[in-house]
């Protein structure tokens, strides 16, 4: 609890002099004023994030948090449990979308086992087990309230031993068969909104499943009376390990002054807990794609984050996060690396003093 | 004319069995079938494009093409056309956005000069000028038929040349003052949507300019009336030199069977007269990102194309297209480097056959 603490209390605002540089610099480059959209957004925010007018984005690791879910039980998932450690396999063989998608982008990837259901002892796997999988949440919580501190500690010092080690930029990524489960769980009770917008079809159940798994879902909240007030109450009674870990990763990064890209629903559900728990780690969130799971985008909605890419993707492992990390590289190198109109001689708008008599 | 019609005659359409045999290896591959959403649609574009189940894209090349405006002389444009010979220099000492975001994803940048009013002698500039801007649309039309068919040919070379030296992706690029009105005039020929649709304020035009752009569309328009059964009538009368080059440079590339990747509203405008002087160019086309110009989504939707990008830039150049050009090679990743369940030993979904009887 202490280290959750420390943490939540020393996650400060962005800087704001460097936002300001950043944005005059801006406005000098050799393009109409936001015609670059989001990639010029982006800058500022990182030049905000990491308090200098010129970000670097380096060194990028996307951490993976790996755990079960007891609500399998329930028959709420397309795949079965034993994918789980099998995929974990799969991510340390290299075999993996996460895998392609990371070395296509530039990105490590770190995974963590936070709670797997099956023992796994694997090379490359960072053992952080706080339980083999969560508690049937249709029945009671899906954990203790301390251990749903530890998972969120085990992110933090993830998050932190990246950073330590030079990560400029952290990304999110999940795995736990039926983890859709309790993130829709978490979407509901933290934002409002109801089931039925709240619940999708996660890796591909039928009609009548999805029918069932809101049913499911309305009987956890309804036992279990989490209390949206206290994200660490909704995360240990309805939440998940993994979820709880992507958690403290986000803390951790924002605590780090690394900007954190949030991959799809999973993440984005545990971007609402950290929220919950820290309202100040929202500003060094970036959301990467929007996700088909139906409810992604109220929990865009919920943080105030707007997704980059729109590709149809709902694999999670921090796929989304691996192709938006290389945009936030972009928006760093759009910042330091573009001429300005006195540099390269360009007229400025119309009406406008002449590039060579404005200034840099 | 020959090149032309040799050109239109020889694109082919996709290789079915190529295509045929990418979907049934992203179905082994270890994530629910169709998680990777546009990822693996794009890598089964590809191996039809290429003829071949595991396409690559290696080399990668992003061609602009330069031109002016003769109707800025109507006071269409934010910026005084001087600056189009300036960002072309910019492009040429690799200080614009498009160097920035190129050098990023990895791509090649070719400028070629199609018709930029000023003289340009700078080295690294293909020049291919057909003639010092288009004439004003408002009182005539934009240049000859003849001349039309050169910018065609010019683009349909540039991208045969860089074929013939290994590019396996080609994307569009654009640098022109004043460019959002011709391409703005061809959305509305070509689809025959309204012009209060059709026309925005391109690099940044106030709401008076803004109706005072229309008007002058709808001038050009009723005063050439194009033929929107012919693209090249409507390229001839209401387009742009670079324009036509685009074009060129689109069935060029679906000519010598590489993917095209589109970028914004101008490159679109210039795909809407490739599909309508070949319509089995599209199969070839990829859409990068989607404009906050408001016509560029009809032009999308005409050609039935979806953007990956929602960044809400609206700069051209090619930026667009340089940011997809790495999602596109990330899909060819997938689907040649991703595990099979059977070779990674994971299950598949629940009442399905064990992976390790699959089969590869």
């Amino acid at each position: 609890m202490d280290i959750l603490n420390s943490t939540i209390s020393s996650v400060k605002p962005l800087d704001e002099t460097a936002i300001q540089a950043a944005r005059e610099r801006q406005d000098q480059l050799t393009k109409p004023q936001g015609s670059l959209g989001v990639l010029e957004s982006l800058s500022v925010q990182l030049a905000g994030i990491q308090g200098r007018a010129l970000p670097v984005i380096g060194k990028k690791v996307i951490i993976v948090m790996a755990g079960d879910h007891g609500v399998v039980a329930e028959g709420v998932s397309a795949f079965p449990q034993e994918v789980t450690p099998q995929m974990v396999a799969n991510f340390a063989a290299g075999g993996a979308g996460i895998n392609v998608l990371a070395r296509h982008s530039g990105c490590e990837v770190r995974v963590v086992d936070v709670g797997v259901a099956a023992p796994v002892e694997i090379d490359g796997v960072l053992s952080r087990k706080v339980r083999p999988g969560t508690a049937n949440i249709a029945a009671g919580p899906a954990m203790s309230r301390e251990e749903a501190v530890a998972c969120l500690e085990a992110g933090i010092e993830a998050a932190a031993a990246e950073i330590a080690a030079g990560a400029d930029l952290i990304g999110t990524g999940d795995m736990g068969i039926g983890n859709t489960t309790p993130s829709s769980a978490i979407l509901a009770v933290l934002s409002g909104v109801q089931l039925q917008h709240a619940v999708g079809r996660g890796t591909g159940i039928g009609a009548e499943a999805l029918a069932h798994k809101r049913e499911v879902i309305r009987r956890a909240i309804e036992i279990n009376s989490p209390d949206p007030g206290d994200g660490l109450d909704v995360l240990a009674k309805v939440g998940g390990l993994e979820i709880g870990g992507l958690a403290g990763v986000i803390l951790g990064a924002a605590a780090g002054r690394a900007p954190v890209v949030i991959d799809g629903f999973i993440s984005t559900a545990a971007a609402m807990v950290a929220a919950n728990l820290c309202p100040a780690s929202k500003q060094y969130m970036i959301a990467s794609h929007a996700s088909v799971e139906p409810g992604h985008q109220l929990m865009l909605d919920e943080l105030g984050l707007k997704p980059m890419l729109f590709m149809d993707m709902r694999l999670g492992e921090g796929t989304g996060a691996a192709l938006a990390a290389s945009l936030v590289e972009a928006a760093a190198k759009v910042l330091t690396q573009m001429a300005t109109f006195a540099e390269a001689g360009v007229a400025e708008k119309n009406g406008e003093a002449p590039a060579k008599e404005a200034g840099a």
